[in-house]
C-alpha cells in the first residue's frame, strides 16, 4: 500500500467504472482489500470470479462496513438511498466519494444521509467505454484522464489530499471544482453529446424513406461515430438528464440556436458562412489532441496507419 | 494488370480519396500507369516524390488526356468546370467516375460536358477519414466499405461492370442507386451528422461560462468523438451542404422535432421515454458492428483492450 492507498475499499456498484477502479487500485496496490456491493448475486459471483473484488456484498452497507474509502459507482438515481443505507455502518474519518456525471444532485441527494465525522467529497473521472458491466473495466481507463472533485465548503484538507493522491495513483489529473460548474461544464462536453447522438440514432431508426438496413450499411460515413456514445449504459443516462436539467437544457438551447443558423445558411446557400465555421472547428480537435484528450490517428485509429510509401 | 483493371487511370485531385485510390490500385496492380492532377504545385510535387502518380500535370485536361479511367477526386463544387475542360481531349470508351458524397448535382453538374461515347457513371465511396492532403491516403481505406454506384439510365453494362470490378479490387463492396436516393440516404448517415458535429464545436467555441480551455481539458465525456468529424476538410463539406440543400434540410427537420421532443422528456422528468429511446440506440450499434462497419473494441479501439484478470 502506498501514501495514496487505504486498508479497505468499498466499491459500491461493479460496473464500467467500479470494476476499472478495481483494475487501477490492484495495479498499484492502492488498498488492502477491495469489498464490492452489486444488487444483481449473477454480478457478484462474476466480480468474484474474475478477481475484482475480495468480498462481495448483497447490501451496500455490508460492503461499506469498515471502509476507509467508499465510492459509489451505480446510476445517479439511487446514490441517496445507498447512502441512507450505509450511514449506520460508515466508520468516522471515512472518505466517501462518488462517480457520478452530475455533482449537484448528488451534493443534495448524498450529502444529508452522511453522519458527522464522515468526509464527503464527490467526484467525477472524466473517462469511460461504451461498454457496461463488471468484466467491462481495465486498469488504464484512468490514464491521463481528469477527474473533477467538487468539494463541499469546510472540506477537510487533509482527506481532499488523500483522495487526490488515490485518484492520481489510479492514472488521472485532478481538477478541483464547484459542482454547479462541473454541471454545466459536462453538459456541454458530455451531457448534450449524447443526447444528440441518442437522437440521431433515434431519428435515423424511424424514417419512411430510408430503411435500417441502409443506415446500418452506409454508416461508416459519420453516423457510426455517433452510435458509439449512443450505446452507453440507458439508466446511467436517464440519471444524467433527469438530475442535470437545467444546465442540460441550457446548453442544448444554445446548440438549437446555433443550428437553426446553420440550417438558415444552407437554406440560403451561404458557403462562406459554412467555410468559415468548418475551418474553426479544426481548431478545436488540434487543441483537443495538444491536450492528450484524442488519439491523432485518422479514423481514432481503427484503421492501421497509412504504409510509407516510397517513390 | 487484372481484368479490373485500365492501362491509364486519371486522378482529378490527389486529398485523402485521391491518393487512397492510387495506394489501392497499386496494391493490385489496377493500372498501368497513374497520371494525377492537382491545383497546387506543392501538392503535384508531393504525389511525384511519394510515388501515388507516374505523372503529374496541371491541368485536369492533360491528365485525363489518353485515360481509360478518370476519377474526379475534388470538391464537388469544381467537378463541372473540370469536366468542362476535360471534355475535349477525353478518349471514346473512357469512363468517367467521381467521387462525391452527393450525386443529384454531379448528375446535373457534369453530364452535361462530357462528350458521347465517353460512359459517365458518378460513384461515391463511403470511406474516410478525417484527414486530408495526398500524404494522408492509404490502400485500405476501401476495404470493406461500400461504394455506391448511381448510373444514369441508359448506362452501358460492360463499363458499368468494369467500374464494379475495380471498386471490388480495390476492396469495396458496391451497391447500385438512384441518385436521389443515394443523397436522402447520405443525407442522414454522413450530412447531417457532420452539420451537428460542426455545430456542437461551434456552441462550446462560444459559450460565455464554459471556457475554450475546460471544454478541450473535459472533451474525453464525449464530446472529442464529435470533433473528428468536424475535422474533416472545410471545402469539401462547404460544398456537400451547398450542393445536397433539400435533402440535408429535411433530414434535419426530422432531427430537430426529435430533439424537441426529447427536450421535453427531459423538462418534464419523463424517465421511462427517456430509457427506452437509449436502449433502442443499442440495437443500431450492434447491427453496424454485425454488419462489419464498425469496431466492436471499446472506444473504437483508442486503448489497449482490457488485460485478462485471473481470479
Amino acid at each position: 500500500m502506498t501514501d495514496a492507498g487505504f486498508q479497505r475499499v468499498a466499491l459500491i456498484g461493479l460496473g464500467l467504472i467500479g470494476s476499472s477502479l478495481s483494475h487501477a487500485i490492484r495495479r498499484r496496490g492502492l488498498a488492502r482489500s477491495i469489498a464490492g456491493h452489486a444488487q444483481s448475486a449473477k454480478t457478484r459471483d462474476t466480480a468474484l470470479r474474475i478477481g475484482i473484488v475480495d468480498s462481495a456484498h448483497a447490501t451496500a452497507a455490508e460492503a461499506a462496513r469498515g471502509a476507509d474509502l467508499v465510492v459509489l459507482c451505480t446510476p445517479i438515481g439511487v446514490c441517496g438511498t445507498l447512502a441512507q443505507e450505509m450511514a449506520p455502518v460508515l466508520s468516522a474519518g471515512a472518505i466517501v466519494t462518488d462517480v457520478g456525471s452530475v455533482k449537484g444532485a448528488i451534493v443534495r441527494e448524498v450529502g444529508p444521509h452522511l453522519p458527522r465525522g464522515v468526509h464527503f467529497i464527490p467526484g467525477h473521472p472524466i473517462a469511460g467505454t461504451e461498454h457496461s458491466g463488471p468484466e467491462s473495466g481495465f486498469a488504464e481507463l484512468f490514464d491521463g484522464r481528469w477527474c473533477i472533485l467538487t468539494p463541499p465548503a469546510g472540506t477537510d484538507a487533509g482527506a481532499l489530499g488523500r483522495l487526490t493522491a488515490f485518484w492520481e495513483a489510479c492514472g488521472s489529473n485532478v481538477e478541483i471544482m464547484d459542482a454547479d460548474h462541473h454541471d454545466l461544464v459536462l453538459a456541454i462536453t458530455s451531457h448534450v453529446p449524447h443526447l444528440i447522438a441518442y437522437n440521431i440514432v433515434n431519428t435515423a431508426r424511424h424514417l419512411e424513406r430510408v430503411t435500417d438496413s441502409e443506415v446500418i450499411k452506409f454508416s461508416a460515413g459519420g453516423f457510426r461515430d455517433f452510435t458509439r456514445i449512443a450505446a452507453s449504459d440507458p439508466v446511467m443516462w436517464r440519471d444524467v438528464f433527469l438530475n442535470n436539467k437545467e444546465a442540460v437544457l441550457e446548453m442544448l438551447g444554445r446548440f438549437s440556436e446555433d443550428l437553426t443558423a446553420l440550417q438558415r445558411a444552407i437554406r440560403f446557400g451561404e458557403g462562406e458562412t459554412l467555410h468559415k465555421l468548418f475551418v474553426e472547428a479544426r481548431a478545436t480537435r488540434r487543441g483537443i489532441i495538444q491536450a492528450g484528450q484524442d488519439t491523432a490517428a485518422p479514423d481514432f485509429g481503427r484503421r492501421p496507419p497509412p504504409k510509407p510509401s516510397g517513390p
